[in-house]
């Protein structure tokens, strides 16, 4: 006997004792029947399990079959962090069955990581230490050559979604003053938090701190190129911690080799790259092994987002917490999903 | 033929060059009369440069008649940093000399070298940067064992200056708890502040990083022992930057190798340590040599400080950016003096 | 010939000049044909013109087949301010056509109505001006029996849509502790605007003021009623910025009159009320004549949001101004529209 | 036997129960021997209580006799509002006793009054109270005529200590425009507070909302004039927070009468003003009887802030609560002290 709404649980490559803490999960487990499959195994479970199922969590791949046979379905609910082209979006939308993505539970870390990279590069955190640690280090005034202060600077993001938003929001201490490029927004929305929607060009050409937090797209593949790096102000920093795709990377790579610019990433073409890779010894760059996101703590409040989502549309009432796959966007997204976390 | 009011300049170990901008300098030589000079030198200065001086900007030995013999002095400029006991005090309250200390230009700097500090310690940027350097980096999950977010953290601020406001209002993006012990200051000046008053002993045991920034003084040489950094949680993050006095250094170094805490400090005991200091090879540390405030264009904001409260002064108004010394706390003060910038 | 997209424009009541400035109303006219219509006229449309909407900017009654003949439509844009159920929603839904709503336009002018509604209360700013003309005016202390600051005090809203969430803007500045009732939102969502979601009988006991921000729906009608109007604390405000229909008004009339709590309210159940309702001459009530959002320059604001939205449509993109109806909540919504502004 | 220090205390026209909470006044008594007497018996007292005197709080005449008996004195702690003419200063500052005031209290109270004054001045809430009460209310958009929004719009303060930072916080959520006007200050302080130095024509003639807030001395008076009130756009408000000596009261009254500015006043030259003064039937106007910052819980405030200054004085540290009386200006005030309440 059970008349406690049943979800379909798939949540590879995660798992729930990734996503939830153990409250979460006990919350979970009390309030909803589990039926826990695999995207290779979903379109095997009986059909009185398909038809019931009010809500599927994870991101298998989903046939139109599998989906009519889904019939009380509301919601998808992704827990990988991109969109894949793997489902009959079309029909998800006509059905008003809401396809929801936690990701937003990854701009905290990662608007802090880029921070942190940020401020590493204008003063040289990373490289003084190393520099100590050889007994080289440089004292005072003479250790601070191309020293900057983001108080007060002038800061580009680009892309203003969940990630960038947070970044701008970490920096309202610093009084900077911070331009946006979102090619995706109006200028007001934009204004109204505090920034000003900008020209790329202007962006690249303006800034002391350029974060790249934009998802790649059919349209941004390689957006920033060797072009862009050279339209940098001497001595500019460029974080990059959405997708390597976005840039060029060589062209990144040699911005900083020469001195240009100051660069750190989080993301590389080629994940590990290889152990001769040029960039494994770059000077003016912070490298970071995909981490920005990846916190055992972070992952967990994902779980928290479905239960108060789930907790909603139980009611009737519209998820507000998950982000929306939205009819027009969902497939121009390019971003490889991951394989392990 | 002058009728500017004259200023006796002795800044070593600055000069005017390093504490003015180029524009600041042509308006200070523009409204003033210079006498520039030295320590050694000043009291062989003529009687009348003496008696129509009307401001000295520098710290040279004064003695009881050179003071006597400024008969129209309306304020003495501290350009170093640090108040010395080396003028006749008393003398100056009395007569209603202002002795002012530029010293707030270094609350920015060294709050933006500190949160960068607290945020590389958590998220270990400068040891990732490091360990792919030398192929040997951990990927996503898996390299970020004991990462933290600041977001949402408890923090502790010791010493609430310049500096520790700085720091709290670089924070305020964070919405982190933020708890602040300063024996100097009731509860209430805190609270404006949207900190709370904590005592030394809670902010130890409760905070994941705590900024040290209080001034040494007569009462806190060595105020953080092994007691202390033993009571403080594991993996929370120590970030020493105002001076080595005030921590036990080796009990601090060892909590650090220990893996007890993490430690980021800007000033050690010695500056610099021998080459075979064990603090040059502890892990969990980041050092950072005596660089948080030292920049170029940091100093010349002196000058900005000092063109303002001059002009207040001259319009017989009391000066409001530079800091004022107190009768009651200008000589506890225990800071050494730099000898080079 | 025109290759221009083809609005179909049917506002009354309100009508474009009051909607747009004049420059947005040259824009709106270069970028789109327009083909200006009424609610009793559009069915009556050639099917061309209907086959070629690309959008359909107003409110008025649709039919099944009207609807079935705008085959390119992408959306509906409300310009009256709330939905009404004079349209087949669900097919909107089905088709993908967005149905938009501009009303978010009046949260700002509404929230500082509300705040100033709230001052004057706590202050008896309007009702000391009227004893001053009278000649009875009490000055200094004596006449501020009952006044309360906002700083610091307890300050409860309820619904946390556009309307609450600008009020709990507008007390930033206030260092209030800002609780939060609304059924539709997780706490989390409260907790990120740096409010406390609080169940609305701990709102009502707690709060110095309470701002009742929400629509009316089919689950609230005299939520507030002479039993919540009782536990409130005495002295405290109560501010009605919504629609009348969510309180039983005139047990709101009797608890101020009672002296219990003062109110402040800008909606009543019939406009205007009797030339001899008692609300006339109730103490401890500021009243004001559905005044608090009907400003010149805020409807021009519409047609910003309008330009906004319209150019990302046009770029396939969703749009992001505006907000949605939504499934599950369109159709519960009780607000009678206006007639006149 | 008792080892407390010893405080004189001469509130009048306050008395110790109105300055403290009945736990902060139990807490004085305990932490201290009070000695309490008046502005005409303090002379009389004997002479080990004035030797023995640490702090006297109140403003009694001091003759240069009495201030040199109280040997031992650490501080004068006024308790009224306004430093008056009637102590010895210049040897107060020689002798390093510290002569404070605990006005900062009235900042959040006539800052909130007067951002209430602002919101009613410009969407006429007190008018249209009184029209609503004499059933002449006007609907809607109609009754809307000359409202403004202070979102976003031209602010000038003129004056910037407590009350006008004060005034500056609470506006915080309006994205407005703040601009002041403060001669005693440098341009880089007010830029510190987000707002922008301005001469006063620039403010007059630029801002929807003037507030004054600077305090009346020997150089200020009527510093508001015909030119001044003629100057400013049509239909801003001026909304007077200090003294009525710093404008032409009947200019000021005429601007409003004429419809050209909205006026707020909580002063006037004499108080009150006579039966038939015209400014009590002047349109366009709100009245306040002197009342703005005269509030119970104010006061007590000021109780608050003696026993944390003292408190600090007692362990040999600066006050850091109450303002400090300035050689260079105590003696430029000329508000006239208030005999009650």
């Amino acid at each position: 006997m059970s008349e406690r709404p049943l979800v379909i649980v798939a949540p590879h490559p995660r798992d729930l004792d990734m996503i939830f803490t153990l409250d979460a999960l006990s919350e979970f487990r009390e309030r909803y029947e589990l039926v826990e499959t695999t995207s290779g195994e979903i379109d095997a479970l009986p059909t009185d399990v398909l038809a019931r199922a009010r809500y599927l969590v994870g991101q298998p791949d989903i046939s139109d079959a599998l989906l009519a046979a889904m019939t009380n379905l509301r919601a998808i609910v992704n827990v990988e962090g991109n969109f894949t082209d793997n489902m009959p979006y079309a029909t998800c939308f006509e059905r008003g069955i809401h396809v929801l993505i936690t990701s937003s539970v990854f701009a905290e870390p990662v608007a802090e990581m880029g921070l942190g990279m940020a401020l590493s590069l204008h003063r040289q955190i990373a490289k003084a230490d190393a520099d100590f640690r050889r007994g080289e280090e440089v004292w005072g005034l003479d250790g601070n050559g191309s020293a900057q202060l983001l108080t007060g600077s002038r800061i580009g993001i680009v892309g203003f979604g969940d990630l960038g938003r947070c970044l701008n929001r970490l920096l309202a201490g610093f009084r900077a003053k911070v331009r946006v490029y979102d090619p995706w927004l109006p200028a007001s929305t934009i204004t109204d938090h505090g920034a000003k929607a900008t020209a790329l060009d202007d962006i690249l050409a303006k800034s002391d701190t350029v974060f790249v937090t934009a998802s790649v797209t059919a349209d941004n593949q390689h957006l920033f190129d060797a072009r862009a790096f050279a339209s940098m102000k001497p001595g500019a920093a460029f974080v990059l911690l959405s997708r390597a795709g976005i840039v060029d990377f060589d062209a990144m790579r040699e911005a900083a080799a020469s001195g240009h610019i100051k660069v750190a990433t989080d993301v590389f073409p080629e994940e590990p790259p290889a152990a001769d890779d040029p960039v494994r010894s770059t000077p003016n760059m912070i490298l970071s092994a995909h981490r920005a996101g990846a916190l055992d703590r972070v992952f967990k409040r994902m779980g928290d987002i479905l239960l108060d989502d789930l907790e909603l549309m139980d009611a009737g009432l519209p998820p507000v917490r998950a982000r929306r796959a939205e009819r027009e966007t969902v497939r121009r997204m390019r971003s490889k999903p991951v394989s392990k976390s």
